[in-house]
């Protein structure tokens, strides 16, 4: 069997994280966790909003690398994409850093590409890699929907694009391991990438329903190839399905025979206050579940709240093109085991 | 010095490639080498130019197992992606394959990031991988230019879009290289991945001048770090720096004190008679090198008639809305060398 998961050949641990986030976000239930929040309309000190993608890119790696006590020659390469039309949120944010950098596209799903990569890539033999990501609800609304000023109404099963990023650096350095040997840090003990899944759904709208069953499909095969059981994790944790995609996979997986619903919550499901009639099904974009990863989930991993946790990224691989032309919306969703003690 | 010249662990090969092109691409002095040329105004059986390009990535990536005589579950990942807003071109074109897939974004350079990466990630323990990307001339051309119809002019320093998808499998597996032992198959002996580099050019329509410098910083710290020589390459191959870019390289790295005017060939100025007006500065768009390696450089490493090869794939890593704020054009160059004689 081929597709296997993955566990990493050294011990890999996620040395850092930082997260960056919006004005509605930094007002969410996880408001208090974030590193950086903005208070000047999301702009981040720019004149644009692609700039202000930008620029919350590399406020979180610089903040990730300063809370690792890391220079831009300590680590080996930077692993970053974005929603953005040619990835520009990480082309310009990560710009400055004279650190390889390697671009990605996994639309909802690169925090989980990158950290998987990131995973990868040290077990082949790299010291430290970074993870970053990032969405805006600005520039990605007039990119995917409408202008702004148009104020389009949306569907209850719509989401709404989070404005945050989120970095990680994902080391498996073994004097980093040794300096940090009285913290715990979260390890990452396995991967399982995801195929893409397309069951033809075409709603823009309803972006939870497109990548439900890539979520499933990844899922599944985790607890068919791994003999675990869901009751092995204190949480399963997807980015990002909201409510309407959750319940789908829930139901999805329990007519598969396997039952989620006490472990399972998702990243869009978090990061609002579930009262804001405005979110619909919650959030989405890639900075949604890079940051309630790296502000919220992973830090809960050192506080020790949290033992063992099941990542499973999302992304929903359209574009507003493909869609006009009478496209569906394929899936993917990339998996990623944690563990905080350490034990591989 | 963290950021060195990465040498594979194991013996890492590519084990099979496949090309695919348009028609002006297969009138042009390769057209005898691609596997797969269209005769149908390069639609591919496709009723949109984005499906005809999806169409290509899938046609390529076949033909490269095909060749290889391998099943999608022998292949650990697929690490693809294209031009497209979104990178639709993978997304749709290798969704029906049940492979895992990790979208990637590196603009003209992607061919090089995913053998770069593919060769890391059979590094870390991943059997095979494959790397796959495309562009097509009527996609980009209304994407990031003028609608087809406009017949807009250029001035001499701008590339056209080639038309064509190229696919690699990279592999470290011990049986693929024990059967393949009477058959010299390119081995990958190092990857040194790019920084972003951006001297500030912001004319779309002279791409070479803006990856030209990125191009330059990575061969300079190749050599710098190697201790190598330009006259220890039978060829160092850019892609796709075209005619203007490509003497701006080699005058930038005279100035430096390194001379590759012997040994540089460019993808761009390869694909298309130099005298055809149409084209220019040459040829651009990420299959343009893809397809140039594919079928043409990595082929020649097999026959004997190229040994040590060294690639630089570049990439302009822009969009048009960010041109439009006034911002400038950065580019990356990855680098990977070559050997013919399966030494490392």
């Amino acid at each position: 069997m081929e597709h296997r998961i993955i566990i990493p050949k050294n011990k890999t641990v996620i040395l850092s994280t930082a997260g960056v986030a919006g004005h509605e976000e930094g007002a969410g239930p996880l408001g208090g966790s974030f590193d950086i929040t903005d208070n000047d309309e999301d702009r981040f000190g720019q004149e644009t909003w692609e700039k202000s993608e930008s620029e919350m890119q590399r406020l979180a790696l610089s903040a990730a690398l300063s809370k690792a006590s890391l220079c831009e020659n300590e680590l080996s390469v930077m692993l970053a994409g974005d929603l953005l039309n040619q990835c520009v949120g990480s082309n310009y944010g990560l710009s400055g850093f004279r650190i390889p950098y390697l671009g990605l596209y996994g639309a909802c799903s690169t925090s989980a590409e990158g950290i998987l990569l990131g995973t990868l890539l040290c077990s082949s033999g790299l010291r430290r890699c970074a993870a970053v990501t990032s969405s805006h609800y600005c520039s990605a609304e007039r990119q995917f929907r409408f202008p702004l000023e148009y104020g389009g109404q949306r569907p209850p099963t719509a989401q709404w694009t989070v404005t945050a990023s989120g970095a990680f650096i994902i080391s498996s350095d073994e004097g980093d391991i040794e300096n940090a040997k009285e913290t715990v840090l979260p390890t990452v003990t396995g991967v399982l990438p995801g195929y893409i899944i397309d069951k033809g759904i075409s709603d823009v709208n309803n972006m939870g329903a497109a990548m439900a069953p890539a979520a499933a499909d990844t899922i599944l095969r985790y607890f068919k190839l791994s003999g675990d059981a869901p009751c092995d994790f204190d949480m399963i944790v997807t980015g990002d399905l909201g409510r309407e995609g959750s319940g789908i996979l829930v139901d999805l997986l329990y007519s598969e025979g396997l039952d989620i619903s006490k472990q399972h919550v998702d990243c869009g499901c978090m990061i609002y206050n579930a009262d804001e009639a405005d979110k619909h099904a919650g959030g989405s974009g890639c900075g949604c579940s890079a940051v309630v990863m790296a502000s919220h989930i992973l830090p809960n991993i050192t506080y020790g709240k949290l033992k063992n946790v099941l990542f499973i990224g999302t992304g929903a691989l359209m574009s507003p093109l493909v869609l006009n032309q009478g496209g569906t919306i394929p899936g993917v969703g990339h998996l990623i085991r944690f563990r905080g003690d350490g034990g591989m």
